[in-house]
């Protein structure tokens, strides 16, 4: 490893926060020595509680968030935030809007905030994530904190690389429960009714009960619905009190952990591959001279995948290698 | 192809609609064969027009899109709706609630509703909805619905793979265009404000309107905002005028078909190729033997895959064999 990334993760293990925020676009960018900087840090890391934060759009999980962190701060955690943002050439307004919203912690010593983007992640938002946390845990901190704007598919896949699962939802968005299906309640540990002082915030918590009760065949763990409000401060407490409970128990439920670095490898192993064959082939002019034949009518897609794929013989290239591999 | 097969197929095109329903899942659970029949079909399709909707849970999508499908029915066309739906276990009541709202349309000769799971889908949803795509395309239908539930990274990769993307708010979620902020606005063809009968509608629309002035310099395309409401009905048959528009122009524009098709060479490739790799890594016993020395912090999950992927010497593989196929 060069000298002077060897020099970078040493001041960011020694508390630099701008070498740490140095090292995470380093890693990000795919810079050369990325690799060998997360296997480098690897081995210290695996210490912090990883908190997925997941909700629809406007149900205030950035305020949210930002209380969640100045109590976290005031018990003496260190908190490291991944917001994962659109990078919406719209979006620049709002978000920084909710940065704004973030000002009042964003200059303590022991919170780091970082921002990504959700476009443009080379192959998989959710192994980007993952190496940020990372990174922030080898920093030191002990709670991270990921937020995702929107609820989709790929958010899911990002707090589902958490530890634990906080899913946000408000009363006043269109048909409640609705605004939940997508997909996140089976991973959420803890539900939050937010904005707790507008109408509806008692029976969108009790619809959430009555459907984790239905549920209870189903799954073994319990989970809490818990109320909040950010104007009336309720329930702010009780909800940092339960983060805290999942902090200590963290320790255990290797299963689950052996689970995420499954997944883990397996979406590293991917990314590397797409990357791997899309340069090839990107680079060589097959995918304009495939895309040629396509759009003259005189193939389709599958067919000039299979070409593109038949010429290399992967499936037989793995298995020989493997055979080869033996003594 | 086999006989079965071929026999499918052609009552597909004939328009026979469990014919059609079992091709659909055919290609969907990738039996074997899938492939020859998205060839097969391929030629004839293009001629369809794809609208992707999608717009935050609760902003009433589903019975928007059942009141568009009822009036282009009248229009005389013939219509494909493509669900993208979460299979989350506790979801069934809400997407019952969804098809039971479209039930005076699903029993149309002229339209055909599927729903898509948003989770299992072998290496992608975004190829997953194209394929289902074409099959309707190829099926006959003239205008395909691509309805998403939520509004997350796939989401949006979803509706990227449509012709034309329209964006559905409505009033009273959260700050407004915070809602709509996550990376949407800028692949959206047209703007639904929708439930206009509600307080803060003109007022989304006047935000929306200042938002896409401010980026005229950035886009070239003209988008438009309509207001609509299923229970006054206001603007709903300008909508539809609006989507006719589209139908008309579709014919042109090239430049964003061959970057659809190249988008899709790509997705078909990188599912083929992860599907391959992880067949072998998952079947040789490699991929669980790296997951031990990884969980007893004798590893990292980068050097396991470093090993993994450098045994097989991809990149020289792909070299090798593109210079060996050389006359």
């Amino acid at each position: 490893m060069k000298e002077r990334l060897v020099r970078l993760i040493e001041a960011m293990m020694a508390g630099n926060v701008r070498a740490l925020a140095r090292l995470i676009s380093f890693v990000e960018d795919r810079q050369e020595g990325w690799k060998d900087a997360m296997k480098s840090i690897y081995g210290t890391t695996g210490h912090a509680c990883v908190f997925g934060i997941t909700g629809s759009p406007g149900a205030g999980k950035s305020t949210l968030t930002n209380e969640i962190a100045k109590r976290l701060l005031r018990r003496e955690h260190t908190i490291g935030i991944i917001a994962v943002d659109p990078s919406s050439p719209y979006s620049g307004g709002a978000l920084l809007g909710d940065r704004l919203r973030m000002r009042d912690i964003c200059t303590d010593r022991n919170i780091f905030i970082r921002s990504m983007a959700t476009r443009g992640v080379l192959g998989g938002l959710c192994q980007a994530a993952r190496d940020v946390a990372r990174i922030l845990d080898a920093a030191g901190k002990d709670v991270i904190l990921i937020e995702t704007v929107g609820v989709g598919q790929d958010e899911i896949e990002v707090v589902s690389a958490s530890d634990y699962v906080m899913l946000v939802t408000c009363p006043g968005q269109g048909d409640g429960i609705q605004a939940i299906k997508a997909g996140v309640m089976e991973i959420a540990d803890l539900f939050v009714v937010n904005k707790a002082d507008k109408d509806g915030a008692d029976e969108l918590a009790s619809e959430i009960s009555a459907m984790l009760d239905l549920s209870t065949e189903m799954e073994v763990k319990k989970q809490s619905v818990i109320k909040t409000s950010a104007v009336t401060k309720e329930g702010l407490d009780d909800l940092v009190e339960n983060l805290e409970g999942f902090l200590n128990e963290k320790k255990s439920g290797s299963k689950r952990v052996r689970d995420q670095v499954r997944q883990e490898i397996l979406s590293i192993m991917e990314r590397e591959i797409v990357g791997i064959l899309r340069e090839r082939i990107m680079s060589n002019g097959r995918l304009e001279g495939a895309l040629d034949l396509v759009m003259a009518d005189r193939s389709d897609p599958y067919t000039e995948v299979d070409e593109m794929l038949s010429g290399y013989s992967l499936m037989e290239h793995l298995k020989k290698t493997e055979e080869g591999d033996k003594p």
